[in-house]
């Protein structure tokens, strides 16, 4: 093992490399112009694993396609199974970005761009790993199979079906994933749940077109107006989501849980001084770190309507709409909030506008038992790689594979973070810290060797 | 008189080259790379009254120049002045446009592009009917003058300043304005009042740019959900203006007004029916018809925030704003009521957001007198030109110049509007009726002889 540790040391300057390569290509799952990105981001990395012996093959589904990778030559060993996304999100502002989002740009120890973090760095700090061992002994610890996907930012709406239908070809003992946050830079982190997420946009329409606010102000609804009640009526004066049966099934932390939240540091001054925020905000009754990982939230991530452009136009909006997305926490389910949502909408819309709701994909909360043995033997292994000990944490972010995985392969997922907790994910400035990356790839290399007992 | 009518007639299809050539210029005030098209229109316009025996001039001003054209040959006669403006809208979602906004479309007895009914199509029947009195008459019946600026669309910030620089200049017995809209088409309008606006934009802003709605959602405050909540408070449940004080200065209707109102005839169905919308709806204890033109109004004329583009972004927005505008009529006056929003805002703003609020630019409303002798006259003119009773109303929309013209020349308009209802001013697919501009220069021919006796 620490053969292959030193070569992963030796070596990171061309891993580096990769890193960037990758993130040079723009797969913006989101849009379909990018869609040639995708495949062509997932086709590099199939590359890199056949280069280094692993068998690869590039799956199609009616969206984004899929790469497996296996390398199956360590008999009875146990097997793992990698998981990870080559798909990232839009750029969004180009203006607030320091730089080329897709011309990665290294500063002191980060790497900027989209992707870096989310999830392409963290990616391949896992075969950085398997690299590593093979060039050294000219074998794997264990079998080690590679899924990934390109629709993650999507909801993953083909992930699943191809699961299913190759739950053989995907059997493993072990899941590992890296494509969550760090509780602190150089804090290795194991994530233990994730939110689910229910992503939904409303679009109101009154007139068949923009009209003049002067000949028609006053006379008949203005979408933009009506929107603006509805979403204010989806909260209460505690912060609280009013959507009626919203937080039934919500399950406060256990004793065990809030321990471990009590160990961690949090400093709500550094947390709202970095986010550029006035103050912390949200439902009454919780702290802010419980309410950004064991609370259910509502957020707007877009509103639009009549005339948005520089100066003024005095019109009535033809149209306007938002994008509403909730996270959920265990056991709230997506489907019974998606169903609660539209029901509360519908009911809450005037009938002097024309309602639409449109679903942006769902998935379920999850949680992974803090006690199973590949929890303990990647603590060890991060412990050592970073030579700090291990936080334990619940992510406010979404990972919809979770529950699939453990439903049709019966494997928890062993969750270890990689990105920086102002990674700034899916927003400008995307960044990680290449340390982290660096001592990720070998705590992997170190967990491989544990799994393997 | 008689030859002059027959002129207006035999040169239709020309005076129609004459809007069209006009339209096709983008004179769009409101955004700035238009600035040199503003100047183009305006410099067409002095092109045609110079080639007509007019004195022209074109003024500096510190933002769009304005033209200035007389011709003052008629000695002891009475001094018309003819205000109108060459600058235009945006086009807006070109997608929602039949054909291209500045590629002038004739259709039936329709002209559809940018600017057609506000304001080129109507400002040039003045010019028609000025043409048609010196190619037969060699003279006009009055002293003419035109001010034709090119910010109306932007609140005209230096058209006071240049009345109050060159009252001399300007002065006149009557101001003749086409800048309204006909009751209906073919019916023949004059306009005795309209309201006034008041046009801001409140944008707020959390953390320092858009960041991921997993992790940070439920942390801090959403600029644009808190924005909803301002929005939203600033109607009660009877559609009415919650900002306090509002209402404080707004004067019922006359006697003879309400008369005048009962007079016309308005469908609620078809009017709905033309709009689109699914039903009339406002302040509570008013019909449809007096809320837009005699109650005061407040509409967000656009919202922002977020990601916008196709698809689904997890974000909190950074920052979330709108443009919000609101419609004031005698005797409220636009620095009481911006006042009275701006702190109304502030103080319902949380502190867990921050605050900007922008002025896009305010007028006060206005009323002339029925019984004035100019617009006798004008019910004359039209009455005959149209053949058709002359409809007098109130207009929903603003015209900025008309209480800075009474105050400054001391002088009432005749406001004779030639625009469609149905013209789709500041729309897409904006339109104006040929015979009703046709008319409209006869009437205005007719006017300036009964105004010279």
């Amino acid at each position: 093992m620490e053969k292959t540790v030193a070569y992963l040391r030796d070596h990171r300057h061309e891993h580096l490399d990769w890193v960037r390569d990758l993130c040079r290509i723009p797969s913006i799952s989101t849009q379909a112009e990018h869609k040639g990105d995708v495949r062509a981001a997932l086709e590099w990395i199939r590359d890199l694993c056949a280069r280094h012996g692993f068998q690869t093959r590039i799956h199609e589904t009616s969206g984004h396609p899929l790469l497996y990778a296996e390398w199956s030559q360590a008999g009875d060993a146990p097997t793992c199974l990698v998981y990870g996304h080559a798909d990232v999100q839009p750029a969004g502002d180009l203006d607030l970005w320091d730089a080329d989002p897709f011309d990665p740009l290294v500063k002191d120890d980060w790497l900027i761009c989209r992707g870096a973090a989310d999830n392409k760095g963290p990616l391949l700090a896992h075969i950085r790993a398997a690299v590593a061992w093979l060039a050294t002994a000219q074998r794997l610890p264990v079998n080690l199979k590679f899924l990934v996907e390109a629709e993650e930012e999507v909801a993953s709406p083909n992930l699943g079906p191809f699961v299913e239908k190759h739950k053989d070809l995907l059997a493993c003992d072990y899941i590992l994933i890296s494509d969550t946050a760090m509780y602190a830079d150089g804090w290795p982190t194991i994530t233990y749940g994730t939110r689910g997420i229910c992503y939904k946009e409303i679009r109101l329409s009154g007139p068949k077109q923009d009209v003049h606010s002067g000949g028609f102000g006053g006379s008949i609804a203005n979408p933009a107006n009506e929107l603006a009640k509805i979403i204010a009526s989806l909260h209460d004066a505690d912060a609280r989501v009013t959507i009626p049966r919203f937080y039934d099934r919500v399950v406060a932390p256990s004793a065990q849980e809030r321990e471990l939240v009590a160990s961690l540091e949090f400093d709500e001054q550094k947390f709202v001084g970095e986010l550029g925020s006035p103050a912390v905000f949200g439902e009454t009754g919780y702290s802010t770190y419980e309410r950004r990982t064991c609370r259910p939230t509502l957020d707007v991530n877009g509103i639009y309507g009549g005339y948005m452009a520089e100066g003024a136009s005095t019109i009535v909006p033809g149209r306007a709409g938002a994008k509403i997305s909730m996270r959920l926490v265990p056991n709230q389910t997506a489907a019974q909030i998606d169903h609660l949502f539209d029901e509360t909408v519908r009911q809450r819309c005037p009938k002097t506008v024309r309602l639409e709701i449109l679903d942006h994909g769902r998935c379920d909360p999850y949680m992974t038992p803090l006690d199973a043995p590949a929890i303990r033997a990647a603590e060890r292994a991060l412990t050592e790689a970073f030579d700090h000990d291990v936080a334990f944490i619940r992510e406010g972010g979404s990972l919809p594979i979770l529950t699939m995985f453990k439903r049709v392969l019966g494997v928890d997922s062993v969750l270890m973070g990689l990105a920086s907790p102002n990674c700034k994910a899916h927003g400008p400035n995307e960044q990680v810290r290449l340390p982290d990356l660096d001592r990720g790839a070998e705590a992997i290399a170190r967990l491989l060797s544990y799994l393997a007992r």
